[in-house]
């Protein structure tokens, strides 16, 4: 598989406890990129945050233990990043979704 | 709340013992990117690094279980960015902070 | 040391248990970056991925617990990371290389 120089970075900000169908919703989006066979899914945990999928409207703490920020990052060419949105609408409830341009130097694979 | 199309990533790169009135910086700054409104903000911790927070002189080796790298991932638009800018300026003493344009694709909170 | 206003990210998508050397890749990265003087560099293990660095071919499920993937993060300017390119072009076997603009708004550090 080869990716072409200029391609896209996908970033979904979600939480830790949202779900899709009884499993992570995370969990979901990494499977489902994975069944559109996109070239990779890096998912990462924060320690703290607040957001779309956080949000708290009284003046109660930060919720630091509970509900952590998942991170979602995805690069590809945008044509196939293109092809996880219709998912991504569907099931990111509560979330925050950016793309931007990166220039791809190097993407290998050994085929075992 | 919704957010325009174009946006901008804010980054900031601390190190996990810098402090603000006894409290971690990088809870200080989630905590004023949340009292000014802003949309998110994610706190990321690294397992190793080095850099403006915890550049060491000497040849000794990394510091690899204390002081570790912290990433604060903020999107919002340029405008409400600029807001966090001076509290940044004031509380940062070493680090770096980088900003870029992203494209917003999505940005959803439930009205609980 | 200073750093100007337009600088790159370059990040290196690899896996937890990529090796050079008999350490650890990432280990070997960063110690690399430091070498050279670049800027900083934070590494970052996520919870779960696939990729060029841990394709699977068949329909097992995916590896969670084991080669976690791992992401390293180095900002500095675009002469300076070209310094580093072929450390990476040796060492790194399956991965994703990106490569992106940004603006660097602050760099600091003490002078100890």
């Amino acid at each position: 598989m080869k990716l072409p120089d200029e391609g896209q970075q996908l970033r979904i900000y979600i939480g830790e406890n949202d779900s899709h169908k009884g499993k992570p919703l995370y969990e979901a989006i990494v499977l489902k990129a994975r069944e559109i066979n996109l070239a990779g899914a890096t998912v990462i945990r924060g320690i703290m945050g607040f957001g779309a999928n956080s949000r708290i409207h009284t003046k109660k703490i930060l919720r630091l233990s509970q509900d952590l920020p998942i991170v979602i990052d995805i690069v590809d060419t945008s044509e196939n990043i293109e092809k996880l949105m219709p998912f991504l609408n569907e099931t990111v409830k509560e979330g925050l979704i950016t793309r931007k341009e990166v220039k791809i130097i190097k993407y290998l694979h050994n085929n075992k």
